[in-house]
């Protein structure tokens, strides 16, 4: 087991193309939009502890949470963006906290406020899951800021949890319904140093599914919906709400790495791989079944229903990101990378402002509206502003403001890795020495990447760059030469690097015909189109209604083109395709007519652009 | 608009092949195994009204209905059947509804039991459709066995009803939450001849959707679910729960002819139309939507999904039946067809035992093994013998031994149509005299059919036999000569005719393969195979596993069979077609490889057949 650490979000600096323009949008729009929402659904009031029965926006055990995420996200921001306004509304939270808190060190505002002799008595109400984000929101705003109110309020947060769950065992149960304060204390630990905070996350993952606890109604009490099935290191398969699955193991990873402890570590793989190789929709998606937002069997991935949460792909990058530090192999990168060009990335539209909860890879939207009619089916057909659970616009925002803690991993010693692709900077400490990389390129519109080196003194090193799964003839030099060898993915250069050193990468972006494995029926006779890390998808404003009739020809004349004015600059595929001839006479169904139209051009675009020309039809998987 | 009336069942008798055997069935087993199992779990007596709290088997308010149509199918057995114990238990369940009857005449388990001070109070709780059922089958059983005891005390609770409704309004709601009541009253009115319930039936009909009245809260009150958005004369599409529709629109149907209402038959045919254009699987099953058991959107048609409830097929067998003696059109007898063999017929089990609610038209049972396990979709992979709500067992059983029902309507004068075919004797009236139909035939295995009069005198009359729609070269012949015309897919022959006269018609059944409508995303590149009035489908037990990776070929090379030994004997199709080779290296997704596996015979059977071998995969859609 490798015991690398991931290069801080403070040290890489994204200096231009795609992601430095997300971090814009997140910067300039997203944090502002997030906070009016939650400040008008009284989420921020909810913190006074002073609502009372009757009033509007009675606080939910979710809303500590939202908020907490908002605050992570902004802190991250403060680190690019300098913006005292923003930091001014994260010390008046950081204030309501201070006075919020028990004597004990207790903060949850739904508690405080409408049960409060009902602490820590009922596993499905999000206790712990809210003190995790906090935490992790604490940790953010010290790292950033290096101002200690907010972290010393979560260490005696922690302190407090420790004194219940350890010491007097005081709660109605012992694990969290909802996990994440696991990978939360693994934070405050590193921010801290303070090792009873690790020890603590090591007896969440240590003790689940070991002993009688609460079960979830609404799943029949199948303990898979909460991962306590099994204890965390015998679990063989990825089970149940895949948001907790994902929070339950990045924690774990991150105790694995610590403890040095490869049976949890390979647990983390198992049920990894097993969620990719059975569960996952081309676009990263997770979540094959709307009921408990939970993974459900191996190659159900029906495309309308798909309930792919943005924070399951955003949770799926937390988990990747850590096994990867442990097992540097590309898969691990190649699935972060899918994840936040594609089933994460969907989740925010392009101006930043509004959010889907679940990204669907098929779309009618007179479907969703007759469903909404009666009640059947709640998903609205575009991004929304706020959700009444909305975890998810906090998560995207908070995930690409600290998107530059995804691109490389360090031993601190003598090794760094390159997992991922775009204009940045990044300063990397190995030992007492410094190495700094730059990357130049246009990626992932262009699969070009200089990547130059600058050290004051030379340092000897082993540079590792990921070569993309996706990618079937890739170069990669450095000075004209190979690389030294390519492991599980990398290509690693052995050498003492100087100022001027650069490292010449070429992946080459042909588009792809994907297919699906035969089991799984959704996709049985179609095809995905997918160019670098992207999966594309037709949608109603290029290629009109009836998207699901169309089909890709034998031969498809693939153009690609950048087009700047479009969706605010995407590479756009067209190629070659036919539809039936519709005329049934009227009725639904009619003998075979072997023949089709004429073939005519079809636009794709990428998916996670779609849905920002007003509502329309959506189809990821095209007929072939 | 034309008033025909059904030949009744009494004067229809199947006499061989396909549904003899089918009648047979439910006569030797599906009557004791329903009667069981409703012994069983209660319904039976709930009827003393003794039931207490605490006790096992607390009545339900649909019991009565449950109840009510075994023993209208018990009824229709007897006419064919001498069993004389099986006349004893209805004649005993008629003496419990003797014996709770109040003396106003009231009747309902459920409320008599549970609630007796809130009869009337609650338009959800199908107090007036437990009534119209226990009215149907009261008619029945008079019929069949010219006991009257049953009968009159239905006329009791009609006259209550009538009170209630018209001359007190003493209920709190205005028209029943579940129709069924206004079929059942025109059948009560036919027996009895007593005008006042042909005008209660007209009152329900006239007065819905145009009152206030209580909505259906898990419908989020949208007013479609039980037919309530306008006045029913003005609507304008199929919505709602389906069954309550076709109960509803059957209903109308038999008051659009007692009254010669051109309007109301409109409304009729309009909805009909819309449902079967926009909303109906190829097998003929309705509900596109889970939610409220409903109508969906037009072309949301999932396989897996569907909702295709048993009732639902017969519930459009009823209107379509009703239409057909308004307006003669094949259409609408295709219907009968289509659902008799397909939707309806796929509910009971060859052994007439076990029985679906919902018949999809994909499987794979591992997903719905999972799905239960955490309560997703309670939907059984198998016919099972009893289900918490028991409409459809009991209604396959009526619908089958009512079958004969269906075959002809007349005028009772001049004029005879023909419907459907198989072996069967009909005795019809015409005026004064008697015409004696005989059709031999091995329908609907061949589509030849040669119908003998007898005819004690020369009859001056109009005989017409229908074409099926799905033929598209049918001769029709009458001692050599051509049909005098044809009209809405009907041959008509005038003529005198006399005992020795015979019609000879031929209706070739190639196997068709058929596609849906481009705006049907669920088959989009997809076709179907049917063969006659049936569709078929693919099923594991003959092709194993991965159903929905199969590719019928161009060249599909079908060879059709009756195989006597398989499936109680069936004629099957075998078809060329390929699987996709699926070694995709343990990844879920991989670049598309355009080469099948070389092609090999794959084995298709008739869809009602299905699931009578364990459980397996199914599909009916294959891709082309």
């Amino acid at each position: 087991m490798k015991k690398l650490e991931s290069v801080s979000y403070k040290n890489v600096k994204l200096t231009g193309g795609f992601w430095k323009k997300w971090q814009e949008t997140v910067a300039l729009n997203t944090v502002n939009a997030v906070y009016e929402q939650f400040a008008a659904s009284g989420r921020i009031s909810a913190m006074t502890h002073t609502w009372r029965e009757g009033e509007e926006n009675r606080p939910h055990i979710f809303y500590d949470s939202d908020i907490a995420k908002w605050m992570e996200g902004a802190a991250y921001i403060l680190q690019y963006v300098k913006n005292p306004e923003l930091e001014d509304k994260v010390d008046a939270i950081v204030n309501l906290i201070e006075d919020g808190m028990s004597s004990e060190g207790y903060f949850n505002s739904y508690y405080q406020t409408i049960e409060p002799a009902n602490r820590w008595t009922n596993r499905i109400n999000h206790e712990l899951y809210c003190a995790g984000h906090l935490m992790e929101a604490s940790v953010a705003y010290y790292e950033v800021t290096g101002k200690r109110k907010f972290l010393d309020l979560m260490c005696r947060y922690a302190d407090y949890i420790e004194e219940i769950f350890i010491q007097t065992e005081g709660a109605k149960f012992f694990t969290p319904g909802h996990e994440e304060i696991e990978l939360a204390l693994v934070k405050l630990y590193k921010a801290t140093g303070e090792e009873r905070y690790l020890a603590l996350s090591k007896h969440f993952i240590d003790v689940r599914g070991t002993r009688e606890e609460m079960m979830f109604d609404f799943f029949k009490n199948h303990p898979t919906y909460a991962q306590d099935q099994n204890p965390v290191r015998e679990q063989q398969s990825a089970e149940g709400h895949v948001v907790r699955y994902t929070y339950l193991f990045s924690g774990a990873a991150d105790i694995a790495k610590e403890y040095g402890d490869t049976e949890l570590l390979e647990a983390c793989e198992r049920t990894f791989d097993e969620a990719v190789r059975n569960k996952m929709y081309i676009t990263g998606g997770m979540g094959n079944m709307k009921h408990g937002e939970a993974f459900g069997p191996a190659y159900f991935l029906p495309n309308f229903e798909a309930y792919t949460e943005t924070c399951a792909s955003i949770g799926f990058m937390f988990l990747a990101k850590r096994i990867l530090n442990m097992d540097p192999d590309s898969r691990f990168a190649d699935h972060l990378e899918l994840q936040m060009y594609n089933g994460a990335l969907a989740g925010i539209s392009l101006d930043g402002n509004s959010f889907f909860y679940e990204n669907p890879l098929e779309q009618k939207p007179t479907d969703l509206e007759f469903f909404h009619r009666v009640g059947a089916n709640g998903r609205p057909a575009s991004r929304v502003r706020l959700f009444s659970c909305s975890c998810c616009p906090p998560n995207i925002l908070r995930l690409i403001a600290s998107l530059g803690d995804y691109y490389y991993s360090t031993d601190g010693k003598c090794t760094i890795y390159t997992h991922l692709y775009s204009a940045n900077r990044a300063e990397i400490k190995l030992g007492e020495k410094k190495i700094v990389l730059t990357q130049s390129t246009h990626y992932p519109e262009d699969g070009r990447v200089t990547i130059r080196i600058t050290a004051k003194d030379p340092v000897k090193a082993t540079l590792a760059f990921r070569i993309p799964g996706w990618c079937k003839n890739a170069t990669v030099t450095c000075g004209g030469k190979s690389p030294d060898r390519i492991e599980k993915g990398y290509a690693y250069f052995d050498g003492e690097w100087k100022t001027g050193d650069k490292v010449e990468l070429n992946f080459r972006m042909d588009v792809r015909i994907m297919e699906a494995d035969p089991r799984v029926y959704a996709d049985c006779g179609k095809v995905a189109l997918m160019r670098g890390p992207m999966v594309y998808c037709l949608e109603e404003a290029d290629n009109g209604q009836s998207l699901g009739d169309i089909r890709i020809s034998a031969k498809p004349g693939f153009k690609v083109k950048y087009e700047p004015e479009l969706l605010s600059g995407v590479t756009t595929i067209t190629f070659r395709g036919s539809r039936r001839d519709g005329d049934f006479g009227g009725a639904l169904y009619r003998e075979y007519n072997p023949v089709r139209k004429e073939e005519t051009e079809f636009k794709a675009v990428p998916y996670y652009a779609w849905n920002n020309r007003g509502e329309g039809e959506l189809a990821v998987w095209i007929l072939r």
